[in-house]
């Protein structure tokens, strides 16, 4: 088992390009996004940076997660003006910042590495509390589904989205992608116990993509729909055909793939205890 | 799968005996127990009770966790006075209740039933957040050890608990138990990726028990003391020889024995995806 964090005493982060590994539950902030008068992730890392740097710095995120979506594995880069011993962006970070977002990894890179444009890919869990009771532990984590869903058919419905296609259906009204058209590597539906499993990994996803999918395979799911509902509605090409976007609770960001030059520290998929794989 | 809630519908609850599954997260409650100027799970319940009832009633416990303690499966039990539908019961006071409290399940009993003096056993599970940072998923619910520790260790130590003891030792200075006897089922320890989870069961529990030998057992987990070290301080039947009392973040109740006559219903162990065996 890697034991992140521990191997960081004594090491040096030079001037230059540095990037960090984020996790945080998105549920008290108006997502990632800094924006005026409300409370995001990026506002909460820049203003604990600038704690450390004693300078402001930006930092450009992998993936812009919404309001209430989560992250394991979120990935930053920052040009840092001045030297930092590693542990002053770990440790040292983590204790400003409040207790749902913390760093995971610091390292120093290329000058040519961008968490955005250097991403070759990004992989999504969605976490389903299926029970005809709310849970009382960890709410703003899961999205509870009162309704029996079969996630055997749901995953035989997902298939028809592997592969390069045309995404408009499962985009949302307000999307600014300049193309609909992405590639994606898997997605995986399975049960766990009364939670049901979305896992989804592409190259990039479009604004709501992974909640709008989620929500027409709910509909497969609870039986309201046909396993060729899926597949249908992405050779539709239409969003106003589709089911409602599934809510931002379940949602995680937990990998992002880099070409293996940078050589980026790897952490436990998550959420919490869910499968490492 | 059993899904819980699910054939509520139509059942009907006679005035008497009424039983009730509760999870919750006490990180924000004072501990279970209603107390004055403060916030209890206990009030929560209670007050959403009288609203289904309307008039005041109060509830048993099996275990009155501690400021901080979490449930997976809390037992209370009260007399309604009134004629109610189940689901008045479950989805009826899950609507008032808080959003860390909710109700599981219901269930007429007979008048003999007592949540706490009807227990057979009580099960807790202890859930450690082993990494060298901090997380920003669930801090509430997890204990943070930043140093590495061996889950066989506390594992193999713990066993010299297993039985009937006198454990003195593991206790609270102001526990109010008459005799610090318990006949301790099981304990195990095991790692899951970076979660290391206690799970121990016991005819019963004295105050702090559970956190003081998880205390003790992370000092042998760290090398600190050796494997000998839990047993050892058992036989001392000394507490102020002991290790500190760990955290409340990571304790949960997870499971509360009765006789099989009264045929209450059985949760997932939990809390969330941990195995449910």
């Amino acid at each position: 088992m890697t034991f992140l964090g521990a191997q960081d005493d004594g090491v040096i982060i030079h001037p230059g390009r540095v990037a960090l590994g984020i996790e945080y539950m998105g549920a008290d902030y108006s997502g990632w996004q800094r924006q005026l008068s409300v409370d995001s992730v990026q506002s909460r890392v820049e203003d604990s940076l600038a704690k450390i740097l004693r300078q402001e710095v930006s930092v450009s995120c992998a993936g812009r997660t919404d309001a209430g979506v989560h992250a394991t594995a979120q990935v930053v880069h920052f040009d840092a003006p001045v030297t930092r011993p590693l542990k002053a962006y770990t440790r040292g970070m983590n204790t400003t910042l409040p207790k749902n977002v913390a760093i995971t990894w610091a390292k120093s890179v290329d000058d040519d590495f961008h968490a955005r444009f250097s991403a070759t890919a990004r992989r999504y869990r969605y976490v389903i509390y299926n029970s005809a009771l709310r849970s009382g532990v960890f709410n703003a984590g899961v999205t509870h589904v009162f309704k029996k869903i079969d996630a055997a058919l749901m995953h035989q419905a997902a298939q028809g989205l592997v592969g390069k296609h045309d995404f408009t259906s499962y985009r949302a009204a307000h999307c600014q992608s300049k193309t609909p058209i992405r590639l994606m590597h898997h997605i995986q539906v399975y049960r766990l116990q009364q939670f049901v499993i979305v896992d989804v990994k592409a190259n990039a996803f479009l604004h709501h993509m992974v909640r709008n999918i989620v929500g027409a395979l709910l509909d497969v799911g609870s039986g309201e729909k046909p396993i060729s509902y899926i597949a249908d509605l992405l050779a539709l090409k239409d969003r106003s055909q589709a089911s409602t976007t599934a809510k931002p609770n379940g949602l995680y960001l937990v990998q992002v793939d880099y070409d293996s030059r940078f050589a980026l520290p790897r952490t436990n998929v998550g959420p919490l205890f869910l499968p490492d794989c």
